[in-house]
């Protein structure tokens, strides 16, 4: 990759991401073995979960914006900085799949449906074995939360900012472990006086927009002016890619998507497509539509029962324009940042794939 | 604290320790309040359980190795660092307690305990709230997790030093978490191929020991053979520590050590003291006792019994022989640090606290 080219293509990203990833997990999976042959193990799991899938997009934000601001400077400098950004994403989704009890992820077994199954020959008990399974998984994620941190510390820029990337990292897990919190409290305590979008603010656009965007900018050196502004950017992209999300967690082809697709109707997630519906669904819609929702032994004929009556009532619409609303409100931001052109021509496609992406 | 006087007490870094981490909690509830009343409560019972108790080890060797070797600095420059020992003993304290199923931790109750008593008037049905419990548990520890390394990364010394220590930090996870999954399994998987001192050495000597040691050593720019030697000696105390656990986790006093006196037999961990049972209890010991170990449903009547047989067989007395042969080769390597004899004199008693606690 060359740095003298401003633009690198994502997928020249996630191969080279990718590489990497799975050279890391190998060492840390060698060390694992010097402990005993089970934490290898749970190593080699993990690193599965890398090799699944994931378009490793954070860590292409987060070079794309270094680029941007620092063009002259090698990017290979804060490669662990890209590289922590996709490890702390990643224990995120470990964690979130033990709290969602999914144990499918990028299409193929999580780190809790593989451990399911590798339970299986020693636990009978299922309530017993998912226990345990969730054990293993929550330990997988608190060692990738922590080695995110230990690679972060690795960048090869100057101390001060470092030590900023640090804070911002944590800012962002301190945001995402709220937005996790309220998500799903919002699922049995009623009235938790929050809108979905704050959900989305703390659960989505924190660790996945304004982390890797204010991180990329503070390790190029960028003016305090600029990092506000990316700041504002992240908020704005982050919340209408959780807004797409919610729409794919309901409308979504889970071949395409990887993941459920019955899953936020079966738990009851307060996604802005459902507060949306409160607004504009005819009382007969609610009332057929709140039968159905929060129930865990959900049939796949009434989630399609669901999934009609929220297209019909129109909330899916009112969910696609606020969408288009905060596009619009990205390209005036972006339009603002002290980059090249093909710097914001490359952050105007990266908000135009959160937006139309199908997966 | 004047840190002219070599020694300072465990007392005296308690109360220090226990201001600052009641500070850093108010002023993380309060940015938690910008996000929902909700996040707040998870960061107040998060200051609960800091308030509740701890004996403020971690941060106290941390703290007196690095005045040991740096006598003529400031311990406040490494404060941080010694906040951060106690920030991840705590965030592994609130995951181990999901993992064990255990609510009560320093006699009160945990988040687990204290999220399951918050969550009764929402979710009735016993297993989904212990669920939910077990996920705001999760959140909580996940914070915890990434804000040692926020803390860590404040520390006013040379860079590459701060950056050692977040290599050390990264360590002792990497360890704990395999630690955790060896003692988790050993109680479902048999012929795992270890021993319980591997388990403590992993489980407990890594974060506990090692890591306050030779993080403390590092800040303080002490020789690449001193560090050396602290890991043997912080690999020593701590399987000696570990090995007294287990003890005070079957013949402890629940009132005094804060947790349950039965759940490891309970759920059937396989400590060093029931390994030593296996080599000196009678056939007649060994039949009447596994057929009490790990049932869910042991009555305390039961434990008792099992509990006496262990002290009949002689494993208990093996344990404490074992103790006494760490404790020895503890006290020679002590003998072997370039410190001054008061810096000595402060770990010989550290030493001895660790294993003649009762707590």
């Amino acid at each position: 990759m060359n740095t003298a080219v401003a633009a690198f293509s994502l997928t020249e990203v996630k191969e080279l991401i990718d590489a990497r990833l799975s050279d890391y997990c190998k060492v840390r999976t060698l060390s694992a073995q010097q402990v005993n042959d089970r934490y290898a193990l749970l190593w080699s799991t993990i690193g599965s979960v890398f090799e699944a899938g994931g378009k490793r997009l954070r860590p292409y934000i987060l070079l794309a914006t270094f680029d941007a601001y620092a063009p002259d400077t090698d990017i290979e400098t804060v490669m662990p900085a890209a590289l922590a950004q996709e490890m702390i994403h990643v224990s995120m989704l470990i964690h979130d799949d033990i709290i969602d009890r999914d144990t499918i992820r990028y299409g193929v077994k999580s780190v809790s449906g593989q451990y399911h199954d590798n339970y299986t020959p020693y636990i009978e008990d299922v309530s017993e074995r998912t226990h345990m399974t969730h054990s293993s998984a929550l330990l997988a994620g608190d060692v990738l939360i922590s080695d995110s941190y230990r690679l972060l510390s690795r960048v090869d820029r100057p101390p001060e900012a470092v030590t900023q990337a640090i804070t911002i990292l944590s800012n962002a897990v301190f945001d995402v472990v709220g937005g996790e919190l309220l998500d799903t409290e919002s699922s049995f305590i009623p009235d938790l006086k929050l809108t979905a979008e704050t959900v989305a603010r703390y659960k989505t656009a924190g660790y996945s927009f304004i982390s890797p965007l204010t991180m990329g900018a503070t390790l190029a050196g960028a003016s305090q002016e600029q990092i506000v502004l990316l700041h504002r950017l992240g908020e704005t992209i982050g919340i209408a890619y959780q807004l797409k999300d919610d729409l794919l967690g309901v409308f979504g082809d889970s071949d395409t998507t990887g993941k459920s697709t019955s899953s936020d109707i079966r738990e009851g997630k307060m996604t802005v497509l459902i507060e949306q519906f409160q607004q504009c669904g005819t009382p007969a819609q609610q009332e057929k539509f709140f039968a159905l929702f929060h129930n865990a032994n959900i049939t796949d004929d009434e989630v399609s029962e669901a999934r009609t009556i929220l297209l019909e009532s129109g909330a899916k619409v009112r969910v696609d324009e606020r969408i288009n609303e905060l596009h619009h409100t990205a390209n005036d931001i972006i339009s603002l940042l002290e980059i090249n052109d093909s710097a914001k021509q490359a952050f105007n496609e990266l908000l135009e794939l959160c937006i139309t992406r199908n997966s």
